[in-house]
């Protein structure tokens, strides 16, 4: 072990061990559950047998583990990003149809971009996003958006750290980055030939609420040889459109059995 | 109290208290929980607190408490369902594009229907359907074709319960249910017009995997008053599409950062 679990939780226990889980790593044996979660492998039995009876994990065929069903409905149903994705799903199809590649859809959580809807095409341009993936504010031109449009605090908070290169365009300059920063908020848009991979054009513009705040960055992923005004249009007329739709008044649904 | 939690264990507690949330009830004062998940408030309020504290769940600028972004991350990112979703999503968003309205995709999960996609028109016909909401088996087109391909011991189980009617169209007569069931395993389609409300019509198709397992069901929802047979070919274009794909090699995918 690791570390010390003494003291720790039931919850905090049960919180580490669906950690270990992730889109590389979706069926683990109990062992490796145990030593990624760096508990015993008794209590991580114990636990990963009443997760399994919650249905939240479950045992597949070769015994590994797994997320369970259960866990993503119970996070799904009312899931916080809901009403967020709803309206903005017909609008991200629509873009889809005109662009191709990948289109996404992305909220600042802690301090990185996590992704909570992404549409692809097979054979599109490299693309290391996926659904419920993150990547750094300061690399992704989704998370230069979301950082553009944050607190001041956080932004201090990213500029004071190591800023890592993924590719000779990244960028790893705090000087650079806080113009970059300046220059979004201008513009609205934030354009990323090669941050993360040389071959990937990354754009984004923010989804704004009724209100007025930032709520979400849209994004396309194209090819480098794109042009990205040829994009650019088509993302802000969607963001708009997304916007329009957030200030609709809810109508009630239709009652669930 | 409706019912004594001693004994309990800690997972089941909190596993109850995220059961209380639903898509009608995404915001909720904490004494509601303690109410619904019929524990003590005490209880409710330090497992609430441990639950925020893991970002599983989050109170918002009301003091209601709703599910945490982290949540449906860690459910997300490695969702039993990824694989199916991403295979089939390309052809939904085609299939959607031609029909308009509803088109869905769903799975069995223990005795009924769980949604896992839905793409839907703004103005579509009516639909109860929400993603990661769920609907009884023998009443919805999805539900059919599942129940008509499960196992025999969940067919008898089905059979042997009272069939709630949702309008006069629903199935509730079991051995009309068994008679429907096996007509829809010859002809590969389930088509319900009205049997969920009077405007809808529900046509689905069992979606296989590379070894011919159904594993899940792609339906539309259209007007009642379109013709069934327009729509059939498409859908059954698409679950073919989905069936190749999902036998494709896996192609390792890019490492995340």
């Amino acid at each position: 072990m690791a570390r010390s679990s003494a003291g720790e939780s039931v919850l905090t226990r049960a919180v580490r061990i669906l950690e270990v889980f992730d889109p590389d790593n979706v069926a683990i044996p109990l062992g490796v559950i145990a030593e990624q979660a760096c508990l015993p492998l008794s209590t991580t039995s114990r636990l990963v047998d009443e997760l399994v009876a919650h249905g939240l994990l479950r045992r597949d065929e070769h015994r590994r583990v797994r997320i369970g069903l259960r866990l993503w409905e119970l996070a799904s149903r009312a899931s916080p990003t809901r009403d967020l994705r709803d309206a903005a799903m017909p609008f991200l199809e629509d873009l889809h149809a005109v662009v191709g590649h990948h289109v996404q859809l992305g909220v600042l959580e802690d301090d990185e971009v996590l992704f909570i809807e992404r549409l692809s095409n097979p054979g599109a341009v490299i693309n290391v996003t996926r659904i419920a993936g993150r990547l750094p504010l300061h690399a992704s031109s989704s998370g230069l958006v979301l950082l553009a449009n944050a607190s001041p605090g956080l932004q201090d908070q990213i500029l004071r750290r190591p800023l890592t290169s993924y590719t000779a365009n990244t960028i790893s300059d705090p000087r650079t980055l806080r113009a970059v920063l300046a220059e979004i908020r201008q513009t609205g848009v934030a354009v990323c030939p090669g941050f993360i991979h040389d071959d990937a054009l990354g754009i984004a513009v923010p989804l704004k609420d009724a209100g007025g705040r930032v709520v979400a960055a849209l994004s396309v992923i194209v090819p480098c040889t794109d042009d990205p005004m040829s994009h650019i249009p088509a993302l802000q007329a969607a963001a708009h459109g997304i916007r329009r739709e957030l200030g609709r008044p809810v109508v009630p649904a239709p009652p669930e059995r």
